[in-house]
């Protein structure tokens, strides 16, 4: 059996016997029932995932995936294909704003050339994983085989396991890749089953014209391919991309060693969408952290249950948003922990 | 002149020459123009603050005040009011919710005791600045005389000015007192012009009879004070509460030293909106933190113009909302300094 196949059967339900533990003793804690929202849902959530009622804070990495696309040919974008190498030695050498955002949450950063269309150096950090030289032009055809696709999903695993095995408790999803808001907005449109155009934004700043481009491009390649969408692999080979099937990979792999996974923005939402759509348990280790400025975001949360906690209105991807979302993490877990219940401070209940 | 009156006329207009600066450096690092959102904005008004291009990173305290109110006579808490004094010992002691996410932002309790209905004994960090034992019952009369109401202001401005002297360069509003998110949604109602029934919630969680008590309450000392709601004061006075007098104060204060505020919650919310009527340049030295479950508290966002950042569906005050915003704040200071740009990183530009 693949490594995909095994690592989606090995996906397990959360501990509910802990988790209603771990309820217990946040309604003990000196504050009104609930009134913590989010940070008590988080502890709550991190308590089921990792079997411990009051779980420890965890190491934390963005695993950041760069892979180029074929359909910027089409002119898709507002920045030109070189930028993708030149962010990923900006990655290496730390002046990335996902650079600046997990030295803040006390992250690092495990940088993976899943698909970068032209060689790299040797970096300090950088992994390199590449199953291509970019996807293919997805207006023009399949953006990779199917063979291609399970290659990089397999990357995504192996890399998110090998994360783990050094001590990583928490993965955030980070991307790369000038371009890859239009296979992200394919990936929506076809696995939300959702018009093309509420699917589709500006990325890094398109104008109208733009836009109206973009959208006819995912059309016509959506036409061109026709991904069943029942099949996740054959919508992420056909519509999707490289560092897009890594991700997906990061989250089953994560999720099969009950490891959380704070999803970023739109990018890693369709990475999400695509795993949750092979192996729908694996919601259950995923934590919202931002809602992305691009307007699909917001739906692709939706179809996963998931909160979207920061509202600041980023659209850069690279994991900024999981990286602010990890301090969010650390914060619900400590006030698990930390915090004196009713009887410790002598206070009253309501 | 008084201290008020003072404070009031000395608040100045933001630093638009150095924003301006802020912006170009913004635009120069590696990222798409404005994709970095609220962190962008909050890095530029903070150079409009400190009147520094790159603001250092500040030293942060909560300033949390607490009170009590004649109202809980009227049934519109689910918690006693010895809970006030029981959780300033809480604060005291290290084990509240605020006083986990201070210490997870890095930052310092500053705690005052400006209207708790009982004598406190003597705390480490409780500053004892008590106007009154709590306000009186504003369903039957004024909720305090406009004498005290500015000297609660002015304990608020005094805290302020000790903080800024001992070298804090960010505050976030904190509070404590039971039963006030019912002065808080008086105050909404009077000064934003809308019904009681749209500025009121459950609070720490009334039920539906305990809210329809809690609205016909707020009607009651609205009709029995008749408040000028074009007299911030006047309505501070006979519908508020002694810890929003405080706060309403801190806001005056830091906005006169130029030093930023986070804003927490519903209960901060009213304090800013009182210190906003009083002072409107404060505006400017306001950064939002969290949305609060508190229905009321988005039009109070609204009518001051502010971001709600952090929508974590919280309801808790102490200024926890205000305590992890902090961490946003310095996530966008950190961005303005430590990214690369353009030239660099030896990136191309869009």
């Amino acid at each position: 059996m693949s490594n995909l196949r095994l690592t989606i059967e090995s996906i397990r339900p959360l501990d509910e016997a802990v988790m209603k533990k771990t309820q217990e003793r946040l309604d003990n804690l000196t504050k009104p029932p609930g009134s913590l929202g989010v940070l008590e849902r988080i502890a709550r959530q991190l308590a089921g995932i990792t079997g411990k009622v009051i779980p420890e804070i965890p190491k934390k990495a963005v695993i950041l995936m760069a892979g180029d696309h074929g359909v910027v040919a089409e002119g898709v974008s507002a920045f030109p294909q070189e930028v993708t190498p030149q962010m990923v030695l900006n990655f290496a050498s730390g002046g990335a704003a996902i650079n600046v955002l997990t030295r803040h949450a006390g992250a690092e950063i495990c940088l993976v050339d899943v698909g970068v269309a032209q060689d790299l150096p040797d970096l300090p950090g950088l992994i390199k994983r590449k199953i291509a030289y970019g996807t293919k032009n997805m207006a023009e055809g399949p953006a990779m085989t199917e063979e291609e696709a399970v290659k990089a999903v397999e990357v995504g695993i192996e890399v998110a396991n090998e994360q783990i095995d050094r001590g990583i408790g928490l993965i955030g999803m980070g991307e790369m890749g000038i371009g890859n808001t239009t296979p992200s907005a394919a990936i929506l449109a076809v696995l939300g089953e959702i018009p093309v155009e509420q699917a589709v934004g500006r990325g890094t700043g398109l104008d109208d014209a733009g836009l109206r481009r973009k959208i006819a491009v995912i059309e016509k390649a959506i036409e061109v391919n026709k991904p069943d969408k029942t099949n996740a692999l054959d919508v992420l080979a056909k519509v999707g991309g490289l560092e897009i099937a890594g991700l997906a990979g990061v989250v089953l792999g994560a999720a099969a060693r009950r490891v959380p996974v704070l999803v970023d923005g739109f990018i890693s939402g369709a990475a999400a969408l695509v795993a949750t759509s092979l192996a729908p348990a694996a919601k259950n280790y995923l934590i919202g952290s931002h809602l992305s400025a691009e307007p699909g975001h917001k739906k692709m949360l939706e179809i996963m249950g998931l909160d979207s906690v920061l509202h600041m209105d980023m659209r850069l991807g690279e994991g900024t948003g999981a990286a602010l979302g990890m301090t969010v993490v650390d914060a619900a877990l400590k006030i698990l922990k930390e915090m004196a219940t009713f009887e410790d401070a002598g206070v009253s209940k309501g």
